[in-house]
Formats: C-alpha cells, sequence, structure tokens
C-alpha cells in the first residue's frame, strides 16, 4: 500500500485550479490512483470543481475518456459478422427512440448492442419501459448478448458493472458535490462507456430545451462536438444530432404506454415527431454502417423493423404479445377555453409522470410500468373548451393531484398565435467530426 | 440523526459554483452542518474549491468567520483590568517579532493574550522558539492565563483546541485539496481565532514577498483589507502592516538563535531590522490601547521591557537566565569574491534551517532548537573574499550538505549597486478601518 507514487495529488489540482494543462500520465495516474482509494473523494471533488470551473482541453477529455475506459472491462465485436451501430441520448422527456429505433437499424443486417440504463429522477430508462412487457429480461451475459447480435441483431440489455468502473465512482462523487454540470465530465462519462462497448459507429442524441440536461442549444453543441471528437479520436465513426426537448417527445409519457407508442411506430404508424427522430437516427447509423440509401421508412410500413423486434423481445423471454399493464385509475385534464395549444412544457411532464409514479426517487425504489400521461394534443393544435387535452393514469388517485401541482402553468390555450416550443425545429443540427 | 435540515448541501455549492451569494442562515448551516458531519467532507471540499475559484464578498467571508466562531468556545478579558491588544503575523524566515513584542507592549500595563502555534514546513512557530529557554512550558489554562495577564500583562501560550473548531476541521481539508491559497478562506480562518480570542486590539502583521506565503504586495494588500474589515465588524479595533519578506528578518533563523536575538532586542541592541518592526507594531498595538505616545524606545534601553519578559518567562516555569541549547557541529560560509551582497532570499535560507533541524515536516515531529543559520552580512553590506557571510549550525554533520543544496543561487555578490531585495521598504503600507 506504500508504493511510490508519481504524482502528488495536491500538485495536480493546484494545476487545474490554476487553469494548467494536465499531462496524459497525470491524467491516467489521478484516475487510476482515484479507483484504487488512493485519491480520497474530497481530492476529486475539489479537482471535479476545478475542472467545472477551468475546463479542460481536447487533449484531457481524450486523456481522461480513456484512463476511466482503462480501469475496467472492454468489450470487442471484432469476430462479429455483422457491423456494430450504436446510438445514445442524453435523456428527455418521453424519449422512447431506442425501442423503435434497435430493431429498425438491426433488419438491416447491422448489429446494435445497446446497454442502456434504468432511470432516476423524472427521465425513465430504456430497461424501465421494456421491463412493462411481460417476462422480458435485462441482464444479458456477455456470451448471450454476443449470441443475439449475432443471431437477432438488436440487443437492449443492462449495462455491465464492469465498464469503466471510475465513471460510476466519479459520477457518484459529482451528483452529490454540485459537480455534474460540466462538458468535460459529462462528455468523457457518456463516451467512456460507449466506447468501452465496443461498437464501430455511433450516433448521440444531443438534447436541447427545457426538458432537457442541457437548457440551451448553444451548451448542447459544444457538448455534442466534445464527444464527436472524442469518439473519433478513438476510432468510433462518431457523429450527433442536436434535437429538440421542449416539448415531450410523441404523446406517451411513462413505461407501459412508451412501449405501446413505438409498436405503434414499428407499425407504420405513431407521432410524427417519434417517427421523424427514429428515421433521421436510423439513416444516421445505417449510413455510418455503410448503407447511406437504406429505405428505412419502407422498412417500418412493409413490417420488415417489426419482425426484429418481436424476434429481440422474445430472445430476451418477453412475449410480444403479452398484454401491457394498465393502471387503476386515470384523470382527465380538459381544455377550459377555445383556442390554440400555444405551450406544453416537457419538464413539468416529466415531473408529473414521475409523481404519478413513472419514475424513482432512489435507486433502489421500484417503478410503476402502468403510470404516466398520454397527451390527446401537442402545440400548434386549435381546440375548443371541453377537448380532451391529455390523461393522466396511476394506481393511487391520490397521486393526481401532486402530478397536476406540478402541471400548474405548464401548458397554455391562447387565442391564437404561433406556439411558442415550435419555434425550434426538431433536429437542429448535425455535427460530425471535423 | 434524520433532523430536517433547512438547507440541501449541493443546492450551496450549486450557488458558489455559479458565482452567487450565500446568505447569512446559509454559510452559518453549512459550517455548523460540516463541523457536526452532516455535510461530507467532499462537499466541502467542492465548496472551498468554488470559493476560491468564485470568491466571496465582505458579506459572506464575515459570516464565514462568524460560523466559525460559533462553532466554539470564546474567550472574554471583560474583567481584567487592563486593555488587551494582540499581534498576528502570516509568518515569515527569521520572523521572532512576538518574543520582544508581547512584553514590550506589556510594560505599559497592556494585556497581551498571545495564543500561538507550533510550526511546520520552514517557518517556524513562536512556541517552539520559546521551548529552547529551560523549563518554560507552553500550556496554560484559561485562568492561568487569565491570572497572568492580570499580574505579569502578556502570556505566549499554546491555542486550546476549543477556539474555532470548524476552522481546524476545514484547515485540515483545505491543506490536502488545493485550497489552502484563497483569501477569503485564509483571512477567516485567521480572523475567527483571533476574534474568537476575544482581543480588544488587534495588529495584524502581514507578510508579503519571496519568503511570504503571500508573494506579491497586491494580494497582501487584499487579504490585509479584508482580515481588518472582519476584525472590525466583529468589534475589534484591528489594523495592518504590509511588511517586506524577501530577505531574512534579523540576522538568526532558527529557535535557540531566535531568543538570543529577541534578548538583545529587550537589552536596547539587536538587529535594526528586527527593533524597527518590533517598535512599529508595538506604537500601533499601544496607540489602539489608548497609548498613542508611549515612548516603546526608551522601554527597551530602560530595561522596562526586558523587566516585563523575565517575569514572562519565570510565570511560566523558564529560566531567564538559563542556558539556551547550542549545537554540537557549525559550518562557515565565506565570500568567494569582493563586492556587495545584493541579494539574500528569505525562502531558502528558511529552508535551509529547515533542513539542519530548526523545522518539522509532520506536525508529531520534534523541532531541534540549537539549529539554525546566523547570518553575519545582510543585502547591502560590501565584502571581501574570505569575509564571513554566514554560519549553519546542527547537531548532525551530515544536515550541512542538503542545507547548502537549498542555498545554492540563493544569495550573491556583485561589483557594485543597489541590493534588489532593498527596493522595497521593510514596512511598505499600513491598513486601517474604511
Amino acid at each position: 500500500m506504500s508504493a511510490i507514487e508519481p504524482f502528488d495529488t495536491v500538485d495536480l489540482i493546484r494545476t487545474k485550479r490554476d487553469k494548467g494543462k494536465l499531462s496524459t500520465a497525470e491524467v491516467s495516474w489521478l484516475v487510476d490512483a482515484y479507483t484504487r482509494g488512493y485519491v480520497a473523494d474530497e481530492q476529486m471533488a475539489a479537482m471535479a470543481m476545478a475542472i467545472l470551473l477551468n475546463g479542460m482541453d481536447r487533449e484531457e477529455v481524450r486523456d481522461l475518456t480513456l484512463a476511466m475506459i482503462a480501469t475496467g472491462e472492454r468489450l470487442s465485436f471484432d469476430g462479429l459478422s455483422r457491423p456494430t451501430a450504436d446510438k445514445h441520448s442524453t435523456g428527455g422527456v418521453g424519449d422512447k427512440i431506442t425501442l423503435p429505433l434497435a430493431p429498425l437499424v438491426a433488419s438491416f443486417g447491422v448489429a446494435v448492442p445497446q446497454l442502456s440504463g434504468r432511470g432516476l429522477g423524472h427521465t425513465g430508462g430504456t430497461l424501465d419501459k421494456l421491463e412493462s412487457i411481460p417476462g422480458w429480461k435485462a441482464n444479458l451475459s456477455n456470451e448471450q448478448m454476443r449470441n443475439q447480435l449475432e443471431s437477432v441483431g438488436a440487443a437492449i440489455c443492462a449495462a455491465g458493472s464492469g465498464l469503466a468502473p471510475a465513471d460510476k465512482k466519479l459520477y457518484a462523487l459529482r451528483d452529490i458535490t454540485g459537480t455534474v454540470e460540466s462538458i468535460p465530465l459529462i462528455a468523457s462519462s457518456i463516451m467512456s462507456k460507449k466506447i468501452a462497448e465496443g461498437t464501430s459507429v455511433l450516433v448521440l442524441d444531443v438534447k436541447f430545451g427545457s426538458g432537457a440536461f442541457m437548457k440551451d442549444l448553444k451548451r448542447a453543441k459544444e457538448l455534442a462536438k466534445t464527444m464527436v471528437a472524442l469518439g473519433t479520436d478513438a476510432g468510433v465513426k462518431t457523429s450527433a444530432l442536436l434535437t429538440n426537448m421542449n416539448v415531450p417527445l410523441g404523446l406517451a409519457i411513462g413505461n407501459a404506454n412508451e412501449v405501446r407508442e413505438s409498436v405503434e411506430v414499428l407499425a407504420g404508424g405513431g407521432p410524427a415527431d417519434v417517427v421523424e427522430l427514429t428515421l433521421t437516427l436510423a439513416r444516421e447509423m445505417l449510413s455510418g454502417a455503410g448503407q447511406p440509401d437504406a429505405d428505412v421508412e419502407k422498412a417500418l410500413k412493409s413490417g420488415q423493423a417489426m419482425d426484429t423486434w418481436r424476434a429481440m423481445i422474445q430472445a430476451q423471454g418477453g412475449d410480444p404479445d403479452g398484454p401491457l399493464p394498465r393502471a387503476k385509475e386515470s384523470r382527465q385534464v380538459l381544455a377550459d377555453r377555445d383556442g390554440v395549444l400555444v405551450e406544453m412544457q416537457a419538464l413539468p411532464f416529466g415531473i408529473a409522470a414521475w409523481r404519478l409514479g413513472a419514475g424513482r426517487a432512489r435507486k433502489e425504489d421500484p417503478v410503476i410500468h402502468s403510470a404516466g400521461i398520454d397527451l390527446n394534443v401537442k402545440p400548434g393544435a386549435s381546440v375548443k373548451k371541453g377537448d380532451l387535452l391529455f390523461t393522466l393514469s396511476a394506481d393511487e388517485p391520490e397521486r393526481f393531484d401532486r402530478a397536476l401541482a406540478a402541471l400548474e402553468g405548464a401548458y397554455r390555450i391562447a387565442d391564437n398565435g404561433t406556439p411558442l416550443a415550435n419555434t425550434d425545429p426538431l433536429i437542429a443540427d448535425h455535427i460530425t467530426a471535423a
């Protein structure tokens, strides 16, 4: 335990505190020494705050990412007969895109190894949504995942704890020390796991707007550029879309209802925004995997994507025809006047769904798969007094008032005019390697 | 343990991270919650880094200081028949001023409750120096101190651990997290202890220059102004001198030899810079205590200050006539050419004395009271080849080479010209309450 250490922790903190640059060897040692407990939590917390306030350049962020990868295992799909493509979203309200996207892309012969997480706070996790399906299991061994990628093409499963353990430790520390909102730290956290997952192509869906982690497009773009640079430097063909999260995505916010909406998209229907984002991300992934001309729209209409969805769900023990859970109680919210719905803010709707039971406050809490919100209209729609705006669903009726409290002022009907939230396009920008 | 807390720690960190202002209630809770362990070390480390990088305004620093005082006991000398005056130095090489100063001021009927520390690193502590005197004891109970102040007037003793325990905890954290060099944190750390000590008058000796904690005058002045404002806000008559620490103060650097030099000053002799600084600080303290016209120079010449010194040493068990320890070995360093001594850098001489054994690297290490350096000349002196420049003293001769290595390039003899280190005056500025 008393091995001679090549660096002094306080010196490294001082370097970053004084706006200096950390060398590759320094970053690499710091992350390794933190993982084995030689660098203390309080030291890493001071370093994280210094990084948040003084930044890191491209080389430092790359070094940090590679150092976190080096603390754990690294998957490889080299022997697979298919090329691999992966998608990562920074998270938003009603974001169920992975569900239709993974089988759609896989239906073109591309392997989609989608390692996902469970949700915490108001944004639900992809695994939570899929666990609404009777029998479906999130855990696959590395070998099971590999076999499923070879046979079905798509696998959505829980990320093993062996990937970038330094990131897990650092993330827990950032969470309690006010150091989450740092682009170098967010980018390295996401990309360390994505690079360790061993994909060849990676498409990032970076959300911006009131319902996203990044409120403004400029910061979201900076994050996207940082991550694209990181992926590119690590030999992964990486690109990013900047997408609008001012309004909820689609009409369903919850878990089981989001699966239902995803199945509608796979059946050739579904809300226009979910379809558009699914198609755009699919084209981006397939283009990266060498199929720029794949007709993804046709694959939704023809049932090709649905076949892969059914095979993917079955491969993980799920029944694609099994009944999805329904909540015991519901409450409808109606328009109180005639006019145009001009606003429907993503964040309060996310919080309301969370309060209905769709999300969890602590890691160990369960989610209630049937709870959530179904929108009947989206901003831009003309409504008459008494028209249905949205429906809340929950098992316990006492949850409705708390959910409705979160929605106060979150939607607005005006005489006329352009809906505010529609001034930003759904897909605002496209970032590729410089 | 699960009492409801009025604030969320992460919210407070975010406020300071985003350059916001913490309220009185927030600062007060934070310090109290940190002291009782509810706020974790890693959270306080992130907060300290945010404070270091984003600063604190006058109210916040005052709130922080008062909150630290509130975590411990507060002394009071209200019933004493004499007014109280205290001095604090930010520390420098050869700084033994407290030794002649406390008895000199006390000899005018003022109580000088001088709570001091032991040294760490290259600057020795006042208690370490006094412990060179046979029999002298640093520890006094509050009652013993009070009695000594009433009878003798001066007491130099160890600060009890009951004063501002939050500061002790926070200082240890700052030491390992690269967050020492923050003016709000330094000022509140020093002033929380000084205000808790209950003095009515406080004179700060804020050092600047290569051998001081604050290298440049501008930062030192900012620290001085912050501390004067803090003392004033807390009802203590506070002022500060900005004094030069580019060259060692006086001719003696160590422990026993610094006592010897202090006794020379008390006998009306001693090096000019030590005498000047002692007289200026004494005038400042006495002026604050209502005696602006006290003839301090005469009190040194007449033996008045020496009498108080002897009484003060005896009151704490010391023998003022007892032999001071002498080192077993010494090594003389001579001029290698004719010319003018133009440079003698304080910091390397401090480090050399430390390597000879005069300072400690860890709290639990002892100091060697006889070890140190005695200068024969100071910058500005004309020297001939072969003249004695300074003498190193230590018990173990093998320490000499390591000490001399620290001194390489630290002193310089030139053909002629103004000594570099003398371009700054000894006393560069005087700060009083705005």
